[in-house]
């Protein structure tokens, strides 16, 4: 099935529009996890692979049928090598298992045969010897538009194939952004520009939501840019990113939505998993903890509209 | 000790300015070794790394006196998840042990905690529960700029820490490169404001041979470009991708270089890992092949000046 359609379908289902980051830091894991996983074996990646797995499968029982989406980042798994890459694809398997579509933020990009290495990794099945075996099967994943389009289209081809969806970093929410996505090209800016060719690259994949399989990661810092994007390219799903629970920020990803309150996921990550840290409850309380506070960040949403 | 110096001084006793890429797609895999690894471990990614591996580790043996650095794109190797990662760490792990310089072309981006954990994975010690383990160790890697500086300088600052590099991507080889980084911003093009922006990001990690240790990826499609480059950005060492051995582009490759012969690494990859395919001999001959094939380059290249 089509991946924009199958999200706002879920998101629509749940009232929720959140994804939740699995973005597990060593400082976020609790203790009695680590402390498991180090007896069982020795400080090494492994135990760094398991106490992740094992912190992530509780986040997800917790929030499975709460949240629409969990999105992992790439980079926190990769760190620790073959081991690393174990606990994201069971993480990624677990998680499909609990019906949550799996956004794979890698944000990578290639052209030709290496694009489509990546993008049948992470989306597909790969090709060996003749015969596909399925690859980490994610619903959607994060890319970057520096090449153009035949860094984009082979990443788009595997999605009209599988029924996955990319996500292309148009407006980042960091403060460096402005150094390259604001650069003035005449009278426009350079994410208006990519925003333009994604619309582009999206075209063939708009499903019978409206929306594309090709959608936009936007950061919820600038929301002025987020007006301007949101009016520029409007069959886009924006991943918006950077959003940070309570305070301005609640306010600032409304941009990225339509009065009807379609149009982005947002990105939540620290506010959830470190709920048991900040509330000051035990560790062992780390996905109750994890669940009020998806529960709260549903509701923060929901007021916008 | 300083990356490019090591790089530089490389180049310069080898007299042989080529990375050679290791970039093994499974039809240039000698049947032979297919077969061998299929036959110990079934049709499975554990097979694919395998032959990949041994493949690997055939190029190295015949090329490791003859060229300074190798050039791995990760893409090709996380296709095939955890298995796929171990072929690549064993291979990087390899090529250090024959004395070669390890090029990871991962073409990665993040900003803050995420890039620290790219950078420490790709380049350097990751820690975990309050020490240190190896990663894959690679000596330089290949990032992306679109996140502005917050997704370079935590790259920089391992760079600093370990003696490694990284080279940003600035002006593929593609077709499409155009789309976004020949957009005019005034009076000069996106891909100058970023080789500034490079220029900058390096001006700490210039070491004794003038070189930074963050140099540009730069395409040899365009020699225009290239000669630009060239000369807006001094300190930088350009990785020059897309040369295709013989014919236009060992002209065109020139444009990378100073008069001295220094500034350039190619990188080369299907004329020496296809040798022995475009060549007609034996499969069991491929290593030999790849190396009067490297051979042979080193005389191109060396013809240039």
């Amino acid at each position: 099935m089509h991946f924009a359609d199958k999200l706002v379908r879920r998101i629509s289902a749940l009232d929720n529009p959140t994804a939740l980051g699995l973005d597990p830091l060593p400082e976020h894991l609790p203790d009695f996890i680590v402390k498991k996983a180090l007896k069982e074996h020795g400080l090494s990646f492994q135990a760094m692979a398991e106490a992740i797995l094992r912190f992530n499968c509780g986040i997800i029982d917790a929030v499975a049928d709460l949240v629409p989406a969990v999105k992992l980042r790439f980079a926190f798994y990769q760190a620790y090598g073959a081991e690393g890459l174990r606990a994201y694809q069971e993480t990624l398997r677990y998680a499909r298992g609990k019906g949550l579509l799996v956004i794979a933020d890698a944000k990578l990009s290639e052209c030709g045969s290496a694009a489509r290495a990546y993008a049948q990794g992470h989306l597909g099945q790969v090709e060996i010897f003749g015969e596909r075996l399925p690859g980490f099967c994610a619903d959607a994943m994060t890319v970057l538009p520096y090449l153009g389009s035949e860094g984009i289209l082979p990443f788009a081809q595997v999605c009209q194939d599988e029924g996955a969806g990319i996500f292309v970093v148009v407006r980042t929410a960091n403060a460096s952004a402005d150094e390259i996505q604001s650069q003035p090209l005449g009278d426009h800016l350079m994410d208006e520009h990519v925003a333009m060719l994604v619309e582009g690259w999206g075209r063939d994949l708009i499903g019978e939501s409206g929306f594309s399989s090709v959608g936009a990661v936007v950061g919820v810092a600038y929301p002025e840019e987020a007006r301007r994007l949101r009016h520029l390219i409007p069959n886009q799903i924006f991943l918006a990113t950077g959003y940070r629970s309570q305070g301005s920020s609640a306010k600032k990803v409304r941009a990225c939505f339509y009065e009807n309150g379609t149009g982005a996921v947002v990105s939540v990550c620290k506010p959830v998993l470190l709920a048991y840290q900040q509330s000051g409850q035990p560790a062992e309380a780390y996905a109750d903890a994890a669940r009020e506070a998806a529960l709260r960040i549903k509701g923060e949403l929901a007021r916008m509209f």
